[in-house]
């Protein structure tokens, strides 16, 4: 059973890796556009909708990285491949 | 056991790993934009309304990166499939 | 009793690096937005109930994150269910 | 079955490590340039629309390299020919 | 012993290091917090007293981090939950 | 089989590290070039044609770095002569 | 005598690391307070009792965190429960 | 067959460590040089050509040494003299 | 004899640690401080001697963390308690 | 065969670090050489001979210390005097 | 006589890291302090004899936090109360 | 045999590591003062001569560092004294 | 013969490290302070002997830190009391 | 003869950290001085000599750091008193 004990801990510990790692650019990123957002707005208010328009686009295109994490880091949680064949091959052969 | 042991002392160092790497990036983007929104708002007090909006959704698409952490986190303590499935082996086979 | 040795070390070493590693990010963001809020009011006196209370609304969403990693320290340390399963399979089991 | 579980948790670790790291560049890449873009359009309200134009294709530019790191994990989780090949010899050979 | 010994070494470490680097984000918070405010002062002597009333609400904000940090630590090393029940279980039996 | 699985967990692993890492360089670099391109257009408008040229002229030949980063993950994924080779010798020799 | 030893070593070095990098936060902290109000002063030479006074109250608060740590340190030398404890075991038994 | 693994195995991990590390630094110092050829060419749009070419030598320098990471790597995957001398060497001996 | 060897070597290891880390913080703040008094008084000499004395007061505040470190260090070479237990019981038992 | 093993292995790797971590140094130098050449060009358009040809003296100085690392790198694939010694050694003795 | 050597080789360790790692603060605080020092004389070449004075104190006391490491590491190659204890050690019982 | 591998892994290693980081400094230091030059050229044409000379000398000194670490590797890779000791006691005795 | 190998290993690598990363605070500072005496100069030529002295002094204090390195560089291969007495010990006792 | 190895080893090793590792701060901080010493010719041609004394002084002091390092390294390689010593106890014993 050794091999499906390192695949799950493996699995556990990439799944956090990957979320938390992949939060710091997005949240960075977005802070930076945010931010930028606010101070245009303030220079420029006539072009509130312009901005906020373009601002939404962006945090979304930004916001696409974190969710690339988040949806490796479901499936390495619910539905990994590996884990699935692991376990069909222990359940096979006691091994 | 061995495993057992392994699946959780790894979820147990992931989830605080996740959750505390998972706070860096957020709080500071925050930080950045509400930094900004508070120089504009002493720019342009007209303005003010619009500014606290667009904060408001930033604040909280930032926030969402920070909230995947803590729900992965969750999962990992709380509901976490490796740990049922092994649990289940360990109870199944007096390995 | 190692399983149990190995879960005890692991929790207790998480909960001290979750909560002093989820200190950094808001305590820095924290720091920027005060600042900010604070050349702020210097700038425009007459705004400051605004100001405080957007700076109020984004010190409490910046603390949050802190918050999370001190919630999972908390629970790492006295409500574990890692720990409180190991117990019980010890005490099952004199092993 | 010893190099099947190594290859699986390579695989699962490097797939998470891929799109996690991989996000970080883009995300500050992007935030950067939405954020002059926003800064631009305050400045230039006529001149929104060329740079709109040049946003975009600028933020598909830099996403395809976030795009790369996501296909390149999705290929190690469900079409990794390392694991196929492992899988025929394990299944050929009992070893 | 070997378990008691494990969780007393673990548990001085992780206190050193939570109020260790706990204390670095809030000194630097704090830092920037108190510099911004003295600057203010100067620049609006006016408002000092709003301004110093501000200060102190946010460095009480940002202080709450180094003081989860210091309340884990001394947890840790006063009423750590996992070394009273390592010490009950090795009276219990002379393991 | 041994050299079989370290290969193929070195090739895993080496193609995810060199598609996330060198992501990072292009994506900053690109980043920065379309910004500066953003703030020049809002600039002098009437020099958006040979500012857009440049500008992909430049992605481009950013852009070169990040491919050839996925040309080689690629390689090693799909057409790996040392994997060709381990396998030859592995059926060749039964070892 | 075993467990007396790490217990030690790991106390001696705890204390050591808690004091040193407990000094970096602070001191920083610290010298950017102190250095803007400098600068007050000598743009606002008349506000100067109202600058010190804020200034030697977030120098206090600063401080307290390093203290923090060098009270750590101190408890780690000279006060270790987890010392005491194993010093009493091994007095007890000879083991 | 263990000297044929690991030269297989280094090969592999440099030809990705090369052509990824080596990506980092032309990158961003093209897109430095891109950016600041933008800004010159808004600020004095009649010198466009002699900055284009300047830009375009330039360009051509900094990425000699994304080439040249680029040559190591396909040389270390497909003319290896370390390994044609390793795979001659074993068929010669049997080893 | 193998554990007074431990605690001697973790001694040595960290009294120099702690004195040498426990000065990066230090000075840099205390350069800091004293870059910007030089400034001050540069810029407004007649309030020369208020600037002095906030900046030796300053100075004294933060030169404390480098003398917590020194302290340290010093208790650690000339008056540790492990030590001089660690000794007493190996002249009790020839151990 | 062990030591040529080895040899080989610490060639390559050396190979592709060298020319890897030494290209990032002068492309981050020539790319600020660069750009200030281009600023410098856009402020003076009547200097551009002059500042062309100082650019192109600076830009093959700094590209000298690249090309030192790509002279290794080639030297110890293709022309490793340990290589050759351990190889004649080899041969003599079939070691 | 293995402890000895520890102690030795952990003592030289000690002393060359301690005086190396002790220079860097000092060096860049005290280079700091200089130059502002050499900018305020240029401003204020009146005030010269003042910040001369205001300098050296400054640079003293930075000094001092090298002369700490420099004395650490002194102690610990010629007055090492370790390795004396250790050589008495050595010296009384042939071990 | 194991000590002359041992030597020649290391001294290729060693060889490579040092031309590439000795090409760090430099290359950024050569960078920034060929960046500077050109400016100034552009901001004083009259005074070209004066700069290129102070440039070129300045060059030659920073290069210098790099020429040394050259020196070095080219030492360790052609001239390398202990290995010639080395192939001479393998020489002298069979070992 | 194993302790004076390692004491031997320890301050070569020890003696190495000490004078380099020595080097790198001294370097900086002082290229920092030389750097703004030179912008002193140009800006004030009339307190050019001031500024020299004020420099030269400051250099001398910085160069003191790498010569405290330079110095226990050269104790610890030179005069290293730790090599001296174990090579007695090893003549003593032909251990 | 391990011991020679280890040290011809060690010494390698240490003679190419020292100088590479030894170029990096003085290559930067000549770099920096150089740059501000060309500023300070464009901005006071008048003042050139005295500039260019003042900066070939502080050349020499800064560049006597990367010297410090270059002398250690051939003392290690060419005059190095534990490899004389560890071959003459070779030759009087053949250990």
């Amino acid at each position: 059973m050794t091999d499906l004990g390192i695949i799950a801990a493996v699995s556990i510990f990439t799944a956090g890796l990957t979320v938390s790692f992949g939060a710091i650019g997005p949240a960075l990123g977005e802070g930076r556009a945010a931010a930028t957002a606010l101070t245009a707005i303030a220079q420029q208010p006539d072009a509130a909708s312009t901005i906020s328009r373009t601002l939404f686009v962006s945090l979304a295109m930004i916001e696409s990285t974190a969710i690339y994490c988040f949806v490796v880091a479901m499936i390495l949680i619910f539905a990994n491949p590996f884990w699935t064949a692991a376990v069909e091959a222990a359940q096979a052969a006691g091994n």
